[in-house]
């Protein structure tokens, strides 16, 4: 039997758009001999759709695309993911599942059990979990049909669920697992993947095919990586990251293994490089948006964001602003410059400094008897902030947040100012990673000129100002973070790392105290498993180490 | 036996601030002669403590607030909703438990089984439900002890649950339900919570003593309003909304019952006024700020948060800005000027054409072959907002943003302009709410100038607009929102309504492609049964009516 795994990009809510790409798959699996074709979880309506589940008339239109893909299964079956509707009056009105779709008709539908709830993922809060279980007979094979979670409660120290689905299936005796899946993209997360595959491999003893969805959904990136692993718990194969991608597998030869491990290269910065990339990419493509408008400061950070965009959207279709004021060092304009030069960005040059001077002469009968202060730093950013949106108006072109995690986990940033844009594009890269970031960027000739990133960083808001002077060293700082953020741990827990209390302390209080900054900033690229926005969930009016 | 009811404003994670204040109300009720006291759910805690719960020293901290009362459970018995561990390693680690404090001992702990995942609730994000269930003898009554969810599956044509956690225990033969909550205000929900109590007694045939919490938690409003219910269904007593309380009930008294309902009045703009104003009490006094900020336009909205502030904070903690441009038109800066004197609001007057001049000065040399359009107009909130934060940076005040629903809803609104604000006051309420609003803080003697009320609505950012110029009138508009906000209703079935169906998809259309918007505006006050922010989850990049 030959099995095709179709790992694609979709689009939430487009269903004539998500359909026709699955009936190109299903055409061109038919064609090379295929007699099973695969498709993602909630294929037909995009994964993750959110509240969009509530409206009867979104349910409506899944149903039509399966109905649509069904009179599509004839000569070759489609598995696919999609929500269903629970007859049953007690619990969640749906489920989500998977459909066996075989000759023009739904053949079987499997519900899915575990539903993550937890991080970035709210599924119980649509979906009734599966009570029964049943495999699926094709062509004398006898096929077990779960979806995502259903197969990640194996192999684990603390199992989240007191179910395993697979067990369930196994009096039937199955001789083949499909797992259809919507599986987010973490840097760490390619390996866990293979880990919890060989677990259920080892325990049941069967070939498992694992399809991913590929494809960014505003935070969300699910970077495919597909697998097909053999009963003896070789990959078999990987299919490619961030890549559609549309492969055949004679299920014999899977389940003969081999010992060769089909492996793609996992460098954590290339990864969180391709992954922001196709982040990017898909946010503008999606939203139907062409441009990026980017505020250049002659720091790392804007210029890493800069060199991505140009990466995704094309340098033509990038144009950022370089906007001085008084405070900024000489460097900063030339470097900037070197920086859109080198990547073939338009810039234009705005001195801030006229509508800086105008806001603090409307203020000066009000402010006169008070010293500079936080409050005229953030004007300059705010002014930046305002200037770039213009463009942004003007031009129709999206403006991009250059905000690094370091920066949002303690605050360091101006709400309204340069924390604006629609899209945080290293919001989840911590400030040490940004470096390897730019280091891998120029690994094949300098983008980012040198200077950009060997220069003590700082916000240029005041007179000879160093990050250093309000943070500690990155390094320093970032693995606080990381331990508290990451990790969950405790203040005495990071203490006793060696880390100087007084310091963690202020580094926690900071983080926690700045959850109303980060409560009104853009959706953050999520690269890493505990990024800011739907995935942490804090209390902005608490006070837990606040 | 006398039961107590505490109903209390607790604050999420300060523990030792919730202790002491559970304290003086053990010590209150037993000089008062209560054999038993109760306080809500997550009391220790505070609810919702969000993401806090991973934090194993969260969790250390409420186990450590449990042994403090414990040790004050001497001649009372102490009734407290707390999270607890889960010793089995499947499933989730944690529950959502009620315990049973006497003797200086944690006697019994009851966990909750339904976990509400649904709208602004994420409880099976953390919590295990319960599999099994005892009730308490005390002073020779058996008591059943359930938090909040577990009675609310009783009664509903469309029950969420497969499980009835009481019916569980009635072989036990219970004489009294005690359950602890924490239920959110809506301008309609204290009729529900009646209507679900009285299924519960309708079933069970015993008292119900329900505690609710109390208080504001950022954008969750938890209004008290506990209830007593005597079997035979009448309220013996409901507590007031909106204020701690702390009342005693003799059990034989409630059994007996007697027919009266002792009910509030729930006039609906007569809540959401009172709401709000606790709403931004607390948001201020949690934080540890005291005074506020915000930008008068003349208008009705900015007017109705400037007089909901007032009555929150004082008068002497609110300072208002008038902000005029070009395009004002005179009354705005009279309207304003008058409706901070009726209030008594320190106000100062900033005229924005000099900055807005500034910035199209700096932007000339880029946009001079660009007809003025919406850029320009958003330069103009924008520079209010920079003004606004500039207040706020430099006296420590915080801004309060003053959008209503309806632009919320549509995106009519200038992101990090008017939508600038670290709390959206009525984000929550329809325009045409806000008028009601308005006449209802007018009732006994004009505070808002009745020409803010009756004049057409305009964002006077171009010479001459109304709001009708792009948007419909608003008691059009506020329906169609209402019925696929609330309601959930598709294109067509609001089409069938009998409203114009170019305008329900264009209304529907900008609903969704303004998400982006309103995930980066402040949080919002919640009063109707479906708010923007954290119980509305929607996807930014989407194709669904987009």
């Amino acid at each position: 039997m030959k099995i095709a795994i179709a790992q694609l990009n979709f689009h939430i809510g487009n269903f004539d758009g998500n359909v026709e790409k699955m009936l190109r798959s299903v055409a061109d699996a038919k064609a090379q001999g295929a007699d099973l074709v695969c498709f993602s979880e909630l294929a037909t309506c995009g994964y993750p759709p959110r509240d969009f589940l509530e409206f009867d008339d979104f349910l409506h239109l899944a149903e039509e695309a399966i109905a649509r893909l069904a009179r599509a299964a004839q000569g070759i079956a489609i598995v696919v993911g999609s929500p269903s509707r629970n007859p049953v009056v007690e619990g969640k009105d749906l489920y989500n599942s998977v459909y066996f779709l075989q000759d023009g008709q739904v053949r079987q539908v499997q519900h899915k059990t575990l539903l993550p709830t937890y991080d970035i993922f709210d599924e119980y809060r649509y979906f009734e979990p599966a009570s029964s279980w049943q495999t699926v007979e094709f062509k004398g094979h006898r096929i077990a049909l779960t979806v995502c979670e259903d197969i990640w409660n194996i192999g684990n120290e603390n199992p989240l669920y007191t179910v395993c689905p697979l067990d369930e299936m196994m009096p039937e005796k199955p001789d083949l697992i499909l797992n259809v899946s919507a599986s987010p993209f973490a840097y760490d997360h390619a390996d866990k993947r293979i880990e919890v595959l060989r677990a259920n491999v080892d325990r049941y003893g069967i070939p498992l095919f694992y399809v991913n969805h590929c494809g960014a959904q505003t935070e969300l990136i699910f970077d495919g990586g597909s697998l097909v692993m053999s009963p003896d718990g070789t990959v078999f194969d990987e299919l490619p990251f961030f890549e559609e991608c549309l492969r055949l597998y004679e299920l014999e030869e899977v389940r003969k293994g081999g010992g060769t491990h089909r492996l793609q290269p996992r460098d954590k910065i290339a990864l969180i490089h391709d992954a922001i990339v196709m982040g990017v990419r898909d946010y503008f493509g999606k939203l139907g948006f062409g441009k990026a408008i980017i505020g250049l400061s002659g720091g790392i950070d804007s210029a890493v964001v800069a060199a991505l965009t140009a990466r995704a959207l094309g340098p033509e279709n990038v144009r950022v602003l370089l906007m001085p004021s008084q405070f900024s060092s000489e460097h900063s304009v030339a470097d900037a410059r070197e920086l859109a030069r080198n990547i073939n960005l338009q810039y234009d040059l705005i001195p801030i400094e006229p509508v800086y001077d105008a806001f603090m002469e409307a203020l000066r009968p009000h402010f006169w008897a008070y010293p500079f202060n936080i409050a005229e730093e953030n004007l300059q950013a705010r002014a930046r902030g305002v200037l770039l949106m213009a463009f942004s108006n003007k031009l129709g072109h999206i403006l991009l947040n250059t905000t690094n995690k370091s920066e949002m986990a303690v605050g360091y940033g101006t709400l309204y100012g340069d924390l604006c844009g629609g899209l945080s594009v290293i919001g989840d890269v911590y400030k040490t990673e940004v470096y390897e970031l730019a280091r891998y960027i120029n690994k094949d000739g300098e983008l980012i000129p040198e200077n950009i990133i060997t220069k003590p960083p700082s916000a240029e808001l005041r007179p000879n100002q160093k990050d250093t002077d309000s943070l500690p060293e990155y390094d320093l700082l970032d693995q606080i973070l990381f331990q508290y953020i990451e990790k969950h741990q405790s203040p005495q827990d990071i203490v006793e790392m060696g880390f100087d209390e007084a310091l963690v302390r202020r580094v926690l209080r900071l983080v926690n105290i700045n959850e109303f900054k980060r409560y009104q900033t853009a959706p953050v690229l999520r690269v890493s498993p505990k990024a800011f926005g739907m995935g942490r969930r804090m209390p902005i009016v608490g006070k837990y180490l606040a």
